[in-house]
């Protein structure tokens, strides 16, 4: 007899209601209360969060710098069109992509895959040639590949704030170059991208208690 | 005496340990049970996750197919490298990004802003013209713009289906052409540009119980 795969127990930890209210008072947060800090254990889970991020074929082409330094964050406002939640958000994350993707990429992450999961070399050369295939594409800008996936763990950690009543802010408007020399990217291999402040509103946010503005939910999903 | 804005409650509603439980058990579904439909609650509290998403400016440059029609899935499963999930999994999702981004779309998130938080009418020229400077400068390619924004909506989707107990996987192997072609998409103003089908898992799906592969925190993650 077959000893057949467990059907994992996939409990949901939120109810549909939960997760609607959850999304509706998660927005832009315009301005921080610079005194207080995210306790360390809830930063922890949003370190995981990232970390656990979806990515195509699972290469992960980022790093996720956490910028802790005051002085480096008064570097970056001016170099963020001196938007203040730079500085006094309690946490800022610079989200960097792979510059190219190639080979080595793979080979970096099959090396991982093959050992977690305890495959024979056989499989692990197929493997390597396979994921091969993706990166190998005539055309593929590997820069805008990476920035995708980057993006998906940008709205992961945004959603994940919010169930620990965090508030966060994705801010596009930024020098990615100067960013890049200021946190020392400079021939890393990976690129700024985007960033995105966490912490807690200040009391005069008005976003926080303004209403969200969305289209109307049958512009914006179709069903087919 | 001047009457504050009220600090909102934000109450956290998951642990930071229920959080990390949630990142680790999603991963990328490779079988789905065709038998189990999403129930209809759970699937609206996920398209107005999807509606919630975080997005540039707030502009929403995205449009989200749903295809329920069991023969267009048919259609679309030759031009997704034959994928079965396109087909067994109880929901897919096409996420379509506007082509390009102008003047256009900007008015048309003013107009709704300007109603929704009955802003008077100079206070609205005013954002109309600051807004349009995010999408009218030169070297900007709109469809990217747009599609990183999708890629915020898709991070967001996967967790929230992960929240609700609900297996997902992101899709980046499909012809987005023939895609356009199949949804009527062309000519609409909206390309695809990622899918995502999210339903439950078969009790022979093995990446259900693998390992997570992923690198090291201190290798993704650097605080500075």
């Amino acid at each position: 007899m077959s000893n057949p795969i467990p059907t994992e127990t996939k409990a949901p930890v939120l109810t549909p209601e939960q997760l609607i209210a959850v999304q509706h008072r998660r927005y832009a947060t315009k301005r921080y209360d610079p005194s207080r800090k995210i306790p360390a254990d809830l930063w922890h889970a949003l370190e995981e969060s990232l970390l656990y991020s979806a990515s195509s074929a699972g290469l992960q082409p980022w790093k996720f710098l956490v910028v802790d330094d005051p002085a480096i964050r008064e570097k970056l406002l001016s170099k963020s069109w001196n938007q203040r939640i730079v500085v006094t958000a309690s946490h800022l994350v610079v989200f960097a992509a792979r510059e190219t993707l190639g080979k080595e990429d793979v080979r970096r992450y099959i090396d991982d895959f093959a050992e977690v999961r305890k495959i024979p070399s056989e499989e692990k050369a197929q493997l390597l040639e396979r994921y091969s295939g993706i990166v190998d594409r005539p055309g593929l800008d590997g820069f805008q590949y990476a920035s995708y996936q980057v993006y998906i763990a940008l709205g992961n950690l945004l959603t994940s704030a919010a169930l620990l009543g965090l508030d966060s802010t994705p801010i596009g408007g930024f020098e990615p170059d100067a960013y890049d020399e200021i946190l020392g990217l400079k021939g890393s291999g990976y690129k700024s991208v985007v960033v995105a402040a966490v912490g807690y509103h200040a009391d005069d946010d008005s976003n926080a208690t303004s209403p969200k503005v969305r289209f109307p939910l049958e512009q914006v999903i179709q069903h087919i």
